[in-house]
């Protein structure tokens, strides 16, 4: 599957995200130690949000550790808000509008995992989607339809119950056609201040997700790390695995639970879908 | 739009095709002279029937006239039944699954022209596909959605009628949005024995389309010519606009017509959409 | 050839100078109105100069009307410093480490024309680098061979004088060859402060060049224009051909010449290459 | 480093060499068993024999298991010669000029393994290439380097000797550069009719290589293979590492030799470096 990463807190450079840490994401995507494939060689993508309204995207079909212009970006972009994706492609085309996070005005969005029997379900998921939305849908990929279920669902005014309603219909419409388990996810998504990260999956064995401890805390226990001091107080990352061996760093986000970040609060929320009917389902 | 050739005759190498003539395919891509855009530069794409069942295709991204592997494919592939199209966007992603010729089992469909008004009538044209065939699109154009409109309303029995009725169902959901002249077209469709090739448009001002004369009359008319004596007397080329300015060579494919080229026999047929209802419109 | 622009100000957004005013270098990309070629599709660079000691570089193959990561990265990144090309090759590969601006350290340099006979001269040209310099030509240009022509003839310490040098040298190296116009120029060069632009050819008939007026003259001319009045007063701009028909606003660069912009101030100097032996011809 | 396989024999469809065996080269190209890296993903190459006089090539950039067209072209190709490269590079940039195999004329060549301290050694290496050979350098491969020095001392009339004087050429110039090992290869070389394998490296620990077994005891051993039933007596494969666990079927080629194939013959030659002095290294 694939590999992702969400960080909120002062500006840092792209740099320190992708390259340089110990197990950063471009070293993941050769050799993923938590992932389901060691190889997330299928494209990659960053969203950031920088002086304008909408966060900027760039998309990769490359290796994530081929790409020079992304090292080139990553050496001279800094941002307070920095989603960055690799990806292991379940069956999709590598092209640049199947690359996460997927952007839809100022909301980005990025998922690890698989709907499964996607070619099966696509139809019926593609009609539920709110026809006004329907003509922004660029790519061919499960996740980019989830993203645009969840915001014919209402994603933008109330996140974790527009992820739940979209969750519930996707496992309904699957198992409709027989799929026993039909959704493997962890997500994020934001709209530049708040960051929502869910694990969740229809058979309970999700995908991994971890946060980072707080800051201040682990600059105690770490007086002379560079990086860590450099951070604001406030800075949090969600990942789909650690980024280093830094023991304390790094907390396990619990099985059907939703991580809300917001100013350096965490909270965390049970999670579970909600059945819900597509508001769009009758032509 | 776009600029492209079908060929069917004895096999030639794909190079004398697309490179060798005086206004090839390949210096159209640069430079059309009859094109609504000189410029063909958002990739192109090569369909030809060779040892297998299904033919082969290769599609790329780059400008035809920048691709080092279509040269080499070019000087070392040859065949008896060609398709060739470069394109030039009318707003969907530069991307292989958007380049023509697409492919469904023996088939082969291309297009030059747009469906007006496109991400508006999408949702509409996307639904009255045939369920079982949905999975099979895989790109964003109006043009490979207008070919699976045309496999939903039996392509694959009656090309003529199919093609009128996806056509009559294209303006009828077009008009249904307010859109006066929803469909502009050339498509040359094959499933490598005969080839239809079709010149409409909903406004009655088609883009251009050329045939080819009777060779054996052209030997005649140029006895010196290598290339025309090379050619088995049942070739023919049907093409937005002419390779090259032989006299004679060249006949004008008549607006709201649909001309059917096999084993070197062409027959002229008039078109006109036919009305029909999807029969997938109903979920 | 190739089409190019180089700024300095106040920072701006890249999308005023690549994609918003009338003429802008993506419009001049498909139809260059002064270019020897109308089309410059052979992928395209960006540097620029922001928050680190080097430039960043943004490298495409595609054409820079199809790249959506140009767009992104043009929509959200801002410098005082930026130099951009599109490119229209004379023969060598479209790949990344062929596209300019090409960079040295804190150096950018980019290039319109061509070192005629480029395949004949190519090794006594290489073999003149300063072996030092040698490892760090990546791509297969005569536009980057002449850069490092001009490093190895000292371009960090007398950029007139060294280009002047590496000039007579290509010119020599040619005509010893047989050719009599060995080299057709437009180059620009920075190090982040001053910018040295130079208009040349060995037959005086040299491809165009232009910079803007003075920038407080202009907004006085036209009180009314946006773009004129966000510009810092040191504004300037260098062109291959004008982005826009704002009468007053662009000045030719005669033949045979070098303009130094610094710090808003335009100094012209007259160009003549210099006859050089290379410090590395003897190995 | 890469991987490789060089196949003579009747024609074949492609895709069975590259897709369609147990661990084919394109499995290779995710899951090396026997190579350094795992992962190949840094583009790969086909050159093949057709109709005509020079083989065809086909350069990819994106990793071998996603790129479509290489399925198409391996779906539709057969060839009775065929060489195929998957690369990781060791620094060099990824692009096609730099994918093996690379071609002069009627002659192919691929190289795993490494010139080490290339950059130090490179310029010493480009001035001993033979000058009318220079401008056919494409790339920036230590690999195309090696190809043009054996092509230097003789390739093309004899080239166990040759490629042995390129080695002793290689090793003398590394060493001058106190390189204690300077080089580590397995090469595989052809004019179309004959295959030239090598296995060598300074330190004596060379790469790994194999060659198939005389079919005809293959399909004693097998009776019910297929694949081993269409392919003709003289059929054989040098590779990197074996393409499946068929017992029997793969011989380890020694260190510090050479094999030659030729209708189905093989003749294993010992192979050591020939000290030589380059015919242009006094320009």
């Amino acid at each position: 599957m694939c590999r992702w990463l969400a960080y909120s807190g002062s500006p840092v450079l792209l740099d320190e995200l992708l390259f340089k840490s110990e197990n950063s994401l471009v070293v993941q995507s050769k050799h993923s130690r938590l992932g389901v494939e060691t190889t997330n060689g299928d494209g990659f993508g960053i969203g950031w949000y920088g002086a304008q309204e909408t966060p900027g995207i760039y998309h990769g079909t490359a290796p994530a550790w081929n790409d020079q212009n992304l090292r080139e970006l990553a050496a001279h972009a800094s941002a307070g808000r920095v989603f960055a994706h690799i990806r292991a492609t379940t069956g999709t085309a590598v092209q640049q509008t199947n690359c996460h996070p997927f952007r839809y005005g100022r909301w980005l969005w990025m998922h690890n995992g698989a709907i499964s029997g996607f070619p099966a379900l696509k139809r019926d998921l593609t009609l539920a989607v709110e026809p006004a939305l329907f003509p922004d849908i660029e790519g061919s990929t499960d996740s980019e339809l989830f993203f645009f279920l969840a915001l014919t669902f209402g994603l933008q005014d109330d996140p974790p119950s527009a992820v739940a309603r979209a969750v519930g219909f996707i496992e309904e419409t699957g198992r409709r056609h027989g799929i026993e388990f039909p959704l493997q996810m962890t997500v994020a998504t934001t709209e530049g201040e708040t960051t929502w990260a869910f694990r969740y999956s229809s058979e309970g064995r999700s995908r991994s997700l971890f946060h980072s401890t707080d800051v201040a805390t682990l600059k105690l226990q770490y007086p002379d790390n560079r990086v860590l001091h450099e951070l604001s107080d406030d800075a949090r990352l969600v990942v789909s695995e650690p980024l280093g061996d830094l023991r304390g760093a790094w907390h396990e986000v619990p099985e059907s639970s939703c991580l809300v970040i917001q100013a350096g609060r965490e909270e965390l929320l049970e999670f579970s879908p909600i059945l819900a009917t597509a508001p769009a389902a009758v032509p």
